[in-house]
């Protein structure tokens, strides 16, 4: 497609196209200072100098707000809203198209170019943005379905009524990979016995994708349905690691909380809602009218983005455990926002919404251990070596998420990796 | 008592005597930056005008740590350590005591009094600490017991071996003062009815502690349980404002968000653990004989702090709805903190562990309206004038808390208020 071609060398089949733009922040050996920065093919820019070097003097009234760039976070970047993120995106497109209209600015300036376009691959990513709240939902309609029958549980009333979920852990939200230990925590053994101490025995991941807020809301000011696009600053890939012992026993009745908060995995490169907005379609039809509050006027809400979980053995064998459309859920991001501050509940930029586990229809689409091997009672196949009930230590979970068919202006989010630690002596 | 009499007038029944030492964050009209304070008796001490002028140079090693009072919230003091909390309230003590040993640091010297002993209603407070994370639980035992019978539901089966709870929302924790606004949420009619958006009709309290955490931990890292201790900074007053219609609809499975998030108000004050220290006694003997992980060498591992909240109604008439102890829960600070973090869940200074309620044994002593009026089946008088079952717009609630016998000697928390507005227009 040669809208998308760069002069920036782009391989075949890379996430980082001139289609995408994502946001992150790295550090370097030269210099140590975490700072914004986007990833194109295996370069990226390195945006805090580049703004300290006049790169964005071609964009319109941006010196009112190149100070986000030498921020060590995304965060004062995201609050500026959408109408920012885009005319920086759009910018730093043209910056490198191949034809691109301001030649002298990068293209064409080896002095710039030297310091600003480093290798992909010499650059330490850190945390995009700072986490305020992490919000995990239950939107994967398929895996709602799945998961009722494992532990053989009717449905909740409200499930297609509302966006149900929880208030996660943000403390607990750590880049792509950070080790995950595998979590001590209290469970039972069996329903009536009494609980027990211990390393637990169902160590799961979940494919998710988690929404970054962008533009704020205040206290006590809840955001419309129709608004809650214009507060997404971006998505991310998202591994809610999941204890299902720990988390079966703690539940009553007040939710989650340690079968989840020993941490949650983020891809390191903010895929910018506008370059997701190609791939918008439509979400599961919810068998229930929803309340006004709920009824969002665009029925492209959702994103069709494909997700794989790979997993690899401390033995070296490899398989895909599962592949998905991230399109398989209830509710969108749009309505996990205007549901959460339809009470007032303010949204920070640096907030997570979380889509919580999706999963296709059919068996092969599972998003979790739980479901593709039904809590236990089978086992997945890994590269016909090996098998796997629930994660076991030193093994290594990789999720990957692309949208499009081009190879050439392909819009992904890279890799979000961890691999599981031996539990600590209890 | 003459060991806390002090050359600051500190008139009695003053909830900030020598003995509390508080600790917050002010400003003033003279000076707008938010910077932290103590306050004693009806003054409080800039502590930041007062490192900057040598007020601290009489207490060994502070040089290393002074920085901490130039910043605008309390995070980098807490994370310090129980060891620096405690040299520094006992050397302000020290500097405010009658026959101080310090008399040229402060009593003796107009000069430096006038710039940093201010009047303590010239001040206007703000958020003590950043919060991170905000944890609610279920701690309280009679709480708990009134709640399933209002319900008409079990205790669940965990209740007893681990202090249940759940991550509230951080964004919506206010400070003492702010209003709150009814929220607008979905809820059920009747049990059998289709739900509806509306404004909340069941709008309560609840009286809780809330524990900052100072000393942080890491990822991956429990803390013990009798290391918890030298994690807390300090202890607020916490109203755990709730949408009962709201939070019993959203529940089933994953617990309550909308039901409490738009709104969590806490005192301005924060009460020193070492302050409270005289004043721990037993928590409500457990039943169950718990895991070894939450088994506290300290038996007296609660505070009996007395609580009140009272009532004025927009016509103004006042009413004390209910009085109890903090000491009736069944969980301590110390075994929610290990709990929670006994999975590597990581406490971050300014984190907030939450008792959620606390109720007393008999039916004068409920920490919420559910409880006092049987949701909804009775009401509260109020100065024999009104009636409540549930909050109304107008409302101000108003928690305090005081610890001692002793008037010349109290360590209180001042109060925490917060005012109903109406709900917006859905």
């Amino acid at each position: 497609m040669s809208s998308y071609k760069s002069w920036v060398t782009v391989p075949k089949g890379s996430h980082f196209s001139l289609a995408n733009i994502p946001f992150g922040i790295i550090s370097t050996a030269a210099d140590s200072r975490p700072r914004p920065a986007v990833a194109i093919g295996e370069h990226v820019l390195d945006l805090c100098v580049f703004a300290a070097n006049g790169g964005f003097s071609a964009l319109p009234d941006s010196t009112a707000y190149l100070h986000v760039f030498q921020q060590s976070t995304l965060n004062d970047f995201a609050a500026l809203g959408r109408p920012v993120h885009r005319a920086v995106r759009v910018y730093l497109q043209d910056v490198f198209r191949a034809e691109t209209p301001y030649p002298d600015v990068l293209r064409d300036n080896a002095g710039l170019r030297e310091q600003v376009l480093l290798p992909l691959a010499s650059v330490t990513n850190h945390m995009p943005l700072h986490v305020g709240d992490y919000a995990d939902f239950f939107a994967g309609y398929y895996h709602a379905l799945k998961a009722i029958q494992v532990y053989d549980v009717q449905l909740a009333d409200n499930y297609t009524h509302m966006p149900v979920g929880y208030n996660g852990r943000s403390s607990a939200v750590v880049l792509s990979g950070t080790p995950i230990r595998r979590p001590l925590g209290q469970f039972r053994e069996t329903k009536d016995s009494a609980p027990v101490f211990g390393a637990t025995r169902q160590l799961d991941f979940e494919v998710e994708l988690g929404c970054f807020i962008g533009r704020p809301s205040r206290f006590s000011e809840p955001i419309g349905v129709d608004d809650a696009e214009d507060h997404i600053f971006g998505v991310v890939l998202l591994n809610d690691w999941s204890a299902r012992d720990i988390q079966a026993w703690e539940m009553p009745p007040l939710g989650p909380v340690n079968g989840k908060s020993f941490g949650t995995s983020i891809s390191p490169w903010v895929v910018l809602a506008d370059a997701l907005a190609p791939f918008r379609t439509a979400a599961v039809a919810n068998p229930t009218t929803v309340l006004p509050y709920l009824q969002q006027a665009d029925a492209n809400n959702v994103y069709d983005i494909k997700l794989h979980a790979t997993l690899t053995t401390p033995s070296g064998n490899t398989q895909v455990v599962t592949s998905l459309s991230s399109k398989h859920t209830l509710w969108s991001f749009p309505q996990m926002i205007a549901h959460q501050s339809s009470n007032g509940c303010p949204m920070r930029s640096g907030d997570i919404m979380a889509s919580g586990t999706i999963s296709g229809p059919t068996r092969f689409e599972h998003g979790t251990f739980l479901e593709i091997n039904d809590n236990g009672a089978l086992s997945s196949d890994i590269a016909g070596k090996e098998e796997r009930s629930y994660l076991l230590d030193g093994d290594t979970l990789e999720l990957s998420g692309v949208c499009g068919d081009d190879e050439e202006a392909l819009v992904g989010f890279g890799t979000c990796v961890g691999t599981i630690l031996p539990a600590l002596v209890k």
